[in-house]
């Protein structure tokens, strides 16, 4: 196979990314500039050098512990649980937490053999037990096995004494009720708030 | 900027990709295999050192001339012309023809700033000459430039006694008459076979 269709290969493998979109950026990166495949080549190949798991939280980081546990101005009282690293991210972006993390690193499904003791529940007891943390709020995605594991979880804090919440469920913002589904629906009128 | 944020960066410079997208692959990447992302950035880096332009037609090669241009299985009579390189590609999948391409490497596009000189038709008449050429297939878009640039050709052509064609405008195959646009509807017709 010729570098060209390697390529192709290597790209439709990424997810979202079918035959056609890998083909037309393989051809966009060959007839771009060469600074820009070097560029992208060298991040590719250091990637999974520069970014660790957080050896505290299990977020990927360049630095171990990471930037948000090591942050003495976030509220260390709070923890907020997370499926996966990205997950991180994205709340961050919210700018409306700014407590602490903790990555389960999966979801219990016993489908594919993922049980509770493959996930960091141990590690999330341990630091609530350990440093003074008042909430657990859960954010495992809103699905079945999200909300499994968030109900695991709760279970094994009930006993800690920490409070311990969940995400809303509701309409999204800037969404439209006629392409909202049922559950959803169902989900933000019993959660509806006073005006 | 740290090494992830400037993945996305990158990646979200591709052609068909946001910065949601952007940062899912990225992250597919990092939780991926280490060996994938490796193969990944080897392809990268030695990519525009490994694929040139074949000196002949212009396609993209990693020999030169390229394989199409040193088969002597091929057609040597017959000349499709092309836009850009990946058309090679494209066309080469529809396995219907067997003859010789030349890639313009664009289209008359004034208000690019693209004119005649700037394509390849110097070369593509040299090898008319040349080469015994009796076909010359124009396959360039069936957009407004492509059709000028189609007509252009044709005309620089013409004097040389060679036979040029372009290629059939119609309905796509498997396509939808309900969702084909009126000018392809009207060529359609126009271009109507006996059966």
């Amino acid at each position: 196979m010729n570098t060209l269709d390697h390529l192709i290969q290597e790209i439709s493998r990424l997810p979202g990314l079918g035959r056609k979109s890998a083909t037309r950026i393989a051809y966009a990166i060959l007839s771009g500039d060469r600074a820009d495949a070097e560029r992208l080549s060298t991040l590719l190949g250091r990637l999974h050098d520069a970014i660790i798991r957080c050896s505290v939280c299990g977020s990927y980081t360049e630095t171990d512990p990471c930037p948000v546990c090591t942050d003495s101005g976030r509220d260390r009282s709070t923890i907020c649980v997370v499926e996966q690293p990205q997950d991180v991210a994205a709340l961050e972006a919210s700018h409306e937490f700014h407590g602490l993390y903790h990555v389960l690193g999966g979801v219990i499904a016993p489908i594919d053999g993922v049980g509770p003791g493959d996930l960091a529940i141990g590690s999330l007891l341990g630091r609530v037990r350990q440093d003074g943390i008042e909430e657990v709020i859960i954010a495992t995605n809103p699905t079945v096995e999200g909300d499994t594991t968030a109900l695991y979880v709760a279970r094994q804090l009930e006993e800690l004494g920490v409070r311990v919440t969940r995400l809303a469920l509701g309409l999204p913002v800037g969404g439209d009720l006629e392409y909202a589904d049922r559950l959803t629906l169902a989900r933000s009128f019993r959660g509806r708030t006073s005006l």
